[in-house]
């Protein structure tokens, strides 16, 4: 038995619109509206996912639905925006099947219900190529109140939302089930797939960030690259402290027994926490905001004069970091 | 010599970020701005085109960008929304060629000339499939003035913005440089598959949509699938006379030759006008607004009781159609 999606008309009354939002006229119409509360901005992130890229064809079609919202919600909290809804199109080798697509649309509710937006519109196509998920995210944020990447300055304190390099690790596991042996623990090692499939952004963040931010970006590209956009910015240098580096349990397993992994840790792609600078008078505050929504933040340094990103072992010498960060155009 | 792009810096920096709006940062965050007055509601479509399904690969790529675009903002002026920005992602197959990412931003500046909107973000990967181009366009209408496709009533006069047809014979040239040897005239061929290559949804007809469409859609699956949509959401049908069909010149040659090939015209896809319905105590002064800005418009005919599309030939008998119209998850 056949038990594909018939055409676009079941793939979109069926799985889609029980997802829809106001303002989606029920995904029935070619336009969708975006409803903004007079006095705010309206922000836009859009980032696709793409098999082969971003996820592998045959993850779990719930994960892929959750990464397809989150790391576009991820652009969003960085900016101070709350999320309010998206739009999603779906380029698709073949018709999908039944079990494909409610198990897709169920990953969608959750990454909804957690990030309290819903899809107001999109558009679906067959493509010769790989599946393709399009997600635009849209957030409102009080007017002129849009954290900007590039507007910290010389003297912020630099703080991340969470722990860096897990999802790297994740996705070498996902790779190769027998990597890093080091890491015994199998609640480890589920940890650390898990932070490769549901990226989390920390929406609880978003009012803490926008009250004490100076400049903001998600980590996405791994945190020497992305440490280096904020620093360029403000035309400032960083320098971390290999010991000011926050990793998880898992992720200290493995640096415990390989050091050199740190590496990985500090380029490797995909964790979707936020980096933020906050000026040196508002540090203290900040940090009581952030205790008081039970955020955790780890401050990685200061900015200072100078150029670049560097990090510093526990005797204050420079890593020497191998790799760049990770760009989706240079294919890897 | 390589002249392909070196990384995603050069092709967002070189090629994308002249053609940046306000709001967009340069290009240079990863979210975007969207401005919107008050009292507007903010409208957005996103329709990607992908080769091999909306464009060949081959084609000129000032055209494929023209394309991505003007299908975009076809959906916004049917709903009565005013062009403002857009957002791009591009999957590309390759680093593409300097000069082919050229002519690709050239296309892109004559849209957002003639459509009056800039480029407020966006993002590329590659990708193992073939060229996708995803654009995003938001537009602006007084609030609630959105123009819904179901929204017309039984009584309604149904018009449409310009002749149909022509791209969907724009497009069988395309594939075949030999086809229709009735239309001998070497300027009619040029016109189809200009039709084809630029569709052109007529802009300057908005504020007359608006005041007077009672509900409204763009003709992009084929005449006969849209508008059974727009009797569908009035709850009526229409029954089109042929000799009500606009065709234009090329379109009339091919026809008096072969009278079967109504069919295409009837069915084809991409034509990008506008199908709207006004009620009949309105029509006279749409009709002498759409003169004032020298807007073509022809009437097709009356929502009636009943359901259904169907079109009667001159003695007034049905005329057996084919095809149901376009669906893009189907491929073809």
């Amino acid at each position: 038995m056949n038990d594909r999606i018939a055409d676009e008309t079941e793939l979109i009354q069926t799985y889609l619109a029980p997802l829809a939002a106001p303002g989606a006229l029920g995904l029935n119409d070619d336009a969708a509206i975006i409803p903004i509360e007079p006095g705010c901005d309206l922000v836009v992130s859009t980032d696709p996912i793409l098999a082969g890229v971003h996820f592998f064809p045959d993850d779990d079609p719930r994960d892929i639905a959750w990464k397809a919202l989150a790391v576009n919600v991820s652009d969003l909290i960085a900016k101070g925006a709350q999320p309010i809804a998206y739009t999603m199109t779906l380029a698709l080798p073949d018709a999908p099947l039944r079990s494909w697509m409610a198990d897709f649309s169920a990953g969608l509710k959750e990454a909804q219900a957690a990030y309290r937006c819903g899809l107001i519109g999109g558009d679906t196509d067959r493509t010769s190529g790989s599946l393709a998920i399009g997600v635009s995210a849209f957030g409102t944020v009080p007017r002129d109140r849009f954290i900007k990447r590039n507007t910290a300055r010389i003297g912020d304190h630099v703080f991340i939302t969470g722990p860096i390099g897990d999802a790297a690790l994740g996705l070498a596991l996902r790779r190769n089930p027998r990597a890093f042996p080091e890491i015994t623990s199998e609640a480890h090692r589920q940890t650390l797939l898990r932070r490769y499939f549901r990226p989390a952004p920390p929406l609880a963040a978003i009012t803490m960030l926008r009250t004490y931010a100076t400049a903001a970006l998600d980590v996405s590209d791994g945190l020497v690259q992305d440490a280096a956009r904020l620093a360029r910015g403000a035309g400032a240098a960083l320098a971390i402290p290999v010991a000011a580096l926050p990793v998880s349990p898992a992720a200290e397993c493995l640096l415990k027994a390989s050091p050199g992994s740190i590496d990985s840790l500090l380029t490797g792609g995909d964790d979707y926490e936020v980096l933020f600078a906050v000026a040196p008078s508002l540090v203290s505050d900040m940090r009581a905001a952030a205790a008081d929504i039970r955020q955790p933040i780890h401050e990685l340094g200061v900015l200072s004069a100078g150029s670049g990103v560097s990090a510093r072992d526990l005797s204050g010498k420079p890593l020497v970091i191998r790799a760049g960060g990770y760009d989706h155009f240079r294919r890897v």
